[in-house]
């Protein structure tokens, strides 16, 4: 599943790498027009005018498609079961290290900054990332944890790499911009730890229950 | 300060309300064009074709006039020190309870997530948003916390609301917005005081320094 983001570059012959264009395109309107969930690979195919068979070939599942016509830097399916499976233990610092590396890696030109804009300024962003991220990401988590409401915790930390993101990456807020790495892994990890494992109070369900 | 929003409301001659609302357009336009830092009463005042005095009586200071023209629901000038000011004790579930209360009390018509979205989608705002905010809410809450890096920690929590803001409003992640206002205190407190006042590192400084 590697370069993935351009079919010339590995030498497909011109109709090849046409269509796998023409499927990205497809993919990208039909996710934006109608979210992650509504949007079928059948769907996308007829827009692209090419057989299912062919989006399966090139992408294996509708994840990768999305995640390739998203330019997502990093493929959740390959990524979470990594990350969670030493234990929920030192989960909340190998979060932040992975994602500090990661922006590390990826610098000015990081897709997840440009997600962000997209999901912040349209609705249907928003939908579409909210849908992925709900069955991409929380559910395997979710499926990795030994923990209560493990989707929440889950949300939990998203909301922080989230932040973190859009605080120092988008607006720019000088102290995070020049903070080491090792101050805000000493600042962030045990503040994703308490989200994971620390303790939560089950949600209410009682009617008139007081304050 | 009260009613900043609409002249109209306190029975203002015509007149009186048309300079100020032509005030806010100049400020808005100005903000936005040159930032926060660069823009002066005085610039603001003439593209408005008012005497700058008069600004100064509608809106007393800079900080006020920005608040005015950008919607802010709230005065940092008049918040902060009342949440800062019981000791940094604490700080982290006053911080918590005290944006949850905001944004319960503001609703769907939440000007935070409209001005979120036009961070995310402008550069000019985002500078904008960094000026004031380095001004307006760091450098009024370090002044008032006796912590070591207090601009870094408060940064820190700020990159945790923004987060929320974003997850929980904007993209609308169902176990945030599900989440009862306790639940959230249980999870985001311990890290917003573990922000403020836990163990940080301080920033490196050496050349040639190992990992």
């Amino acid at each position: 599943m590697a370069s993935t983001r351009s079919g010339r570059r590995s030498g497909r012959r011109p109709g090849e790498s046409g269509s796998r264009e023409a499927i990205l395109d497809a993919a990208r309107s039909r996710f934006t027009a109608h979210g992650y969930d509504a949007a079928t690979i059948r769907a996308i195919a007829a827009d692209a005018e090419v057989d299912p068979a062919l989006v399966h070939h090139f992408f294996g599942s509708k994840e990768h498609l999305f995640a390739a016509a998203l330019h997502l830097p990093v493929d959740p399916a390959a990524v979470i079961p990594d990350l969670v499976a030493p234990g929920v233990d030192g989960l909340g610092e190998r979060l932040i290290r992975f994602f500090l590396g990661l922006f590390d890696e990826l610098g000015t030109a990081n897709p997840i900054v440009a997600l962000l804009r997209s999901v912040a300024a349209h609705e249907d962003a928003a939908r579409m990332f909210r849908e992925f991220y709900s069955q991409a990401v929380l559910e395997r988590i979710a499926a990795g944890l030994d923990v209560s409401q493990p989707r929440l915790r889950a949300a939990l930390c998203m909301s922080q790499v989230v932040g973190l993101v859009m605080t120092r990456q988008v607006i720019g807020l000088e102290p995070l911009v020049r903070a080491d790495d090792e101050v805000l892994v000493s600042a962030y990890a045990p503040a994703l730890q308490h989200y994971l494992t620390g303790p939560l109070p089950e949600p209410t369900r009682r009617f008139g229950a007081t304050s």
